[in-house]
């Protein structure tokens, strides 16, 4: 398929931002990636087109039944001016692997990246150089269909838009401070907890806003079942150093396989240290943290980076 | 607040459909009813306009973390042409702690009410009057801001939608059929099963349709704890009579507060029948089966009524 490029008129050009003072999100490139998708038909019309409104029936059924997808990587641009993706597959893979736990379909990882690629190229300026900026990319797909009645949709819109992005986290890379959340959950085993999908990050709303109330940045989630196993942070996989020991949670069902949380694992086991992938109860950092085995905390995210925890 | 109205011009006028074959969420009136929210200014600019598609920005929240909440009330026509709503103070009260769940602004029920009533009798026209014909009413409030970053936003779109259906289920009111789940989870205490929000919605479509290619209309979900306890279809709260007891799966917070649901229990209770909002596990429904104690199952909700169900 031939990806359309539509530039923006000098008319349609955004205002840079100051990258010495960049937050997370607000701000937005010149263009968008845009793809259609019918049942029957497949994937049609990828297209390069300036920023700007997308037109949806009030009818369509991801504003109602929540049939929607999103991934975020980053784009870096190198002191000697090249553009490096950190391991775009990883999350091109887990797009397809949301997609499908939503009933959606799978784009062409291949063709898609390569859309990217050249969407990436096309407002490659944007591209922040100082430290800690980046370029922060946001693929998504959306039921399009109007109708109402549970089912999956017929009509698909997948898209790219792009923000030069600083830390995600107010507290930049010091140590934010975490609320272990014991009434809400975030997500149980045979939901949706491993897919990127919307309705997880609006059923952590409320818990979220209760620990800031309580001058805290973060929640962590603890399992569905016994409010007992420490999961993820929402917006970052957790790892714990106890003794010699990094441990994540598993992978069980309910917790994002983060791409972050898998180079890391991958770094500290090429370095030699211990790394375990094991349930680990809210009680054992307890303890570990009064008996002072407790090394480090950190969480892992694309968004979030490496961010240490300072506070639980 | 003053309501403005917009009236659709002949060219905007929708065809009406046939009442006499009507489906379900396919077919939307002349217009539609909007109003915005802004952090510190409140609801404004309640408006009555022709139906037509919205604008929104790629990075709305409502697409990304998915803050997007309905309701599904219905109009009814009787024969002497008056129109009557069932219970819609319930719904909108429903909608503000659906709201209230996800972070989302409260609306002022009595003036939401004043805002439906004022809008359909704009789309008076449209509701049908065939036995087992109505006009569904479908009020939702999205996320509007442009923000990339998890917490609640700042700006909202609330608005209604109506829609001349005939019955939900392909088997009108024939029984229903409908597939045990074992392995996905709908909801889990904490969770946002109580609530309407889309990514329930989405959340349920995968074993939804593992259950259709098995034949079965809808799926019945357990508890996210221990798979053993009945919870809802989706679409429906259920109902068990065994002996001479009718048992609904109690509202524990996994489960949507159906208001069919509770007129259900009113009306039971009036005609003198025991009813237990209790624990039932799926085992005790299959000894009541197995031992002919069980009489009776059926689902209730707003948009599938009161539909018997045929098989398990």
């Amino acid at each position: 398929m031939e990806i359309r490029t539509i530039k923006a008129d000098s008319g349609q050009l955004r205002p840079k931002p100051d990258q010495s003072n960049l937050a997370f999100g607000d701000i937005f490139t010149d263009h968008m990636f845009m793809m259609d998708y019918e049942t029957g038909k497949g994937w049609f019309d990828p297209r390069i087109v300036p920023y700007g409104d997308f037109c949806i029936d009030p009818a369509a059924m991801a504003i109602h039944y929540g049939q929607e997808i999103f991934e975020g990587l980053k784009a870096y641009r190198s002191k000697d001016d090249h553009i490096y993706l950190f391991r775009p597959e990883e999350n091109l893979k887990r797009f397809n692997r949301s997609a499908s736990r939503l009933c959606m379909p799978n784009v062409d990882i291949g063709f898609f990246l390569e859309c990217m690629k050249q969407f990436i190229r096309t407002d490659k300026d944007w591209i922040p150089q100082n430290d800690g900026t980046s370029l922060y990319i946001r693929p998504a797909m959306i039921a399009t269909e109007a109708h109402l009645g549970v089912r999956p949709s017929n009509k698909y819109l997948c898209f790219i838009i792009l923000c030069p992005v600083g830390a995600y986290y107010k507290e930049g890379l010091d140590p934010v401070t975490i609320y272990v959340e014991d009434k809400y959950v975030r997500a149980s085993i045979g939901g949706t907890g491993e897919a990127k999908v919307a309705g997880n990050y609006a059923a952590s709303l409320l818990a979220a806003e209760k620990a800031k109330e309580k001058g805290f940045t973060q929640v962590l989630w603890l399992d569905a079942a016994e409010r007992k196993y420490i999961e993820e942070v929402g917006t970052m996989n957790m790892f714990f150093v106890i003794d010699d020991e990094v441990v994540a949670a598993p992978l069980t069902g309910s917790v994002l396989p983060g791409i972050t949380r898998d180079s890391v694992i991958q770094l500290v086991k090429d370095w030699g240290i211990k790394v375990s992938e094991r349930s680990l109860s809210i009680d054992e950092v307890i303890n570990a943290a009064e008996n002072g085995s407790l090394k480090e905390a950190f969480g892992t995210g694309t968004a979030a980076v490496i961010s240490p925890v300072g506070q639980m």
